[in-house]
């Protein structure tokens, strides 16, 4: 599993800093690709990236900012021209559905897959035997959801020894085995699966919020994470203009990140008033209080 | 009065071509910029220029297929954070109100300058006392428009040494005669205002079309032009696959300037498949038939 960021800059594209959109890259889990928000011209920064559009499985919006949607209607024609005939699922915030629509419609544009848009509300939106996604809404001016995603515990590595030593041939009963079905041996002995797995792996847990103040959904969603991605617009001293335009500092970020004991935290959508120097104070700032904290850059890369 | 290319791909954007946009840069002339077509990411290649969006009058679309306009909205809201106040009027085929609506509404977007959207039919689109902007339907799959841009002839200028002679001193006269306005002299005498007037400077004719096949209507919007903009999405040997998706040859495009007999042809849109060596066949192929043909890449300026 792995986090790629596209864009990491707020409100507009600054030269070195794109608008908001995030990959969850899931190749090894399943062989797709989530995104979370999508700004103008995410679909040109994929271009410099190993990211294949057609990879994309789910979309997610945290909410309706121009500067986290503007790149939808490009990137879903650019993923049909392109060859993508599975099935897209978009998730978001109500009045999606409309600006999806109504930017096809108008451009006559005809996608070659299957296009589901899903307007969200808190609580679960997807579940399956791998993932469960779960979105509560934050502290925007205008509705804004976060998203933790979970991955399910998978089991543990099957013991090839203890297999060998049982004499249990490798066959459709290694699949069983993993699937914690009771083992049947040539002895007529029955074997719990258990005896034959080392221990289950935990799953992963990441956070992505959208743009919030600080605030209770955001420590719910962000508990116990592996990895969480939080905004910081604004510097630690800016505790009024972040309140002002519903933002986060560096500060309230970290507190978060402390409160809801996660192991590792992603400052992003960084305003274009801070340079690169600056950002890197933004970091030291977060790091008083979270250690563990990194303000990302577009194009970077990091394992979960 | 400059042309410059923002954009010069077709269909989607590819590294080192962005789809579609042009700025025509009127800054001597009226201290403005008007954009023809609006693909995504013009706001960010304008980023790379010295183009700033609050000089923006006019935005022309040419037709409404997304690589001409899904860069509108985040343009439009970006000339808004930037301090642009000054109104700006955008022209386009049926349709472009609802797309630029919905965009703003579902991203709260408050713009802080008057926004006048002119869904256009063929005829004279705009005229002053500088200007007259003429639109004609093309043949493309969706109503697509080509416009020429036609600046009115300027009086010549004051022949100082001729005022001079017959005593007529700087003041509110010499606008008069800019006017040519008849002139009374201190001795009574009535003289023409063409006395005092070099020859009248011609006005510029530019020409930009949409996409389309070679037909009529570009003949007469191209008629007699100084510069006209053509795509060639295709290479002079594609005439089969040109016609089954609306669009023009490099030949083609330069028939269109011989018969229309403008001074300069400028080939757009070029597509994905060729790249810079390619790019250069292509102008080949076009001067054969018209010597004054130039293919274009982005960020490219030139006087008209
Ligand atoms: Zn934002
Ligand atoms: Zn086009």
């Amino acid at each position: 599993m792995k986090l790629f960021f596209l864009g990491t800059g707020a409100g507009i594209p600054a030269k070195h800093r794109n608008v908001t959109s995030i990959a969850l890259k899931l190749l090894e889990e399943r062989g797709t690709i989530w995104l979370f928000d999508c700004g103008e011209a995410t679909q040109h920064q994929i271009l410099h990236t190993s990211i294949k559009p057609r990879r994309l499985e789910k979309i997610f919006i945290t909410h309706l900012h121009g500067d986290h949607i503007y790149g939808l209607p490009g990137l879903l024609s650019s993923r049909s021209f392109q060859g993508g005939e599975t099935e897209l699922i978009v998730y978001g915030p109500k009045g999606l559905e409309d600006f999806i629509r109504i930017s096809l419609e108008v451009s006559q544009t005809y996608l070659k897959y299957p296009l589901k848009i899903v307007e969200i509300e808190s609580g679960v939106i997807f579940e399956d035997e791998q993932f469960l996604v779960e979105a509560r809404l934050l502290e925007h001016g205008i509705p804004s959801y976060g998203y933790r995603i979970v991955e399910k515990d998978k089991p543990g590595t099957l013991l090839a020894e203890k297999l060998q030593e049982k004499g249990i041939q490798p066959g459709p009963i290694y699949r069983k085995i993993k699937n914690g079905e009771p083992v049947v041996l040539d002895s007529g002995e029955v074997v719990e699966a258990s005896e034959f797995l080392g221990d289950p792996q935990k799953g992963k847990i990441v956070t992505i919020l959208g743009d919030t103040r600080k605030c209770e959904n955001a420590l719910f969603l962000a508990k116990d994470a592996d990895t969480l991605v939080h905004e910081a617009t604004f510097a630690q001293n800016e505790n009024q203009l972040a309140y002002d335009y519903f933002h986060s500092t560096t500060g309230q970020a970290a507190e978060v990140a402390v409160q809801a004991e996660v192991k590792k935290l992603y400052l992003t959508h960084i305003s274009s008033r801070y340079d690169r120097d600056a950002a890197h104070v933004l970091e030291l700032e977060a790091k008083e209080i979270f250690p563990n904290s990194e303000v990302v850059d577009d194009f970077k890369e990091y394992n979960i």
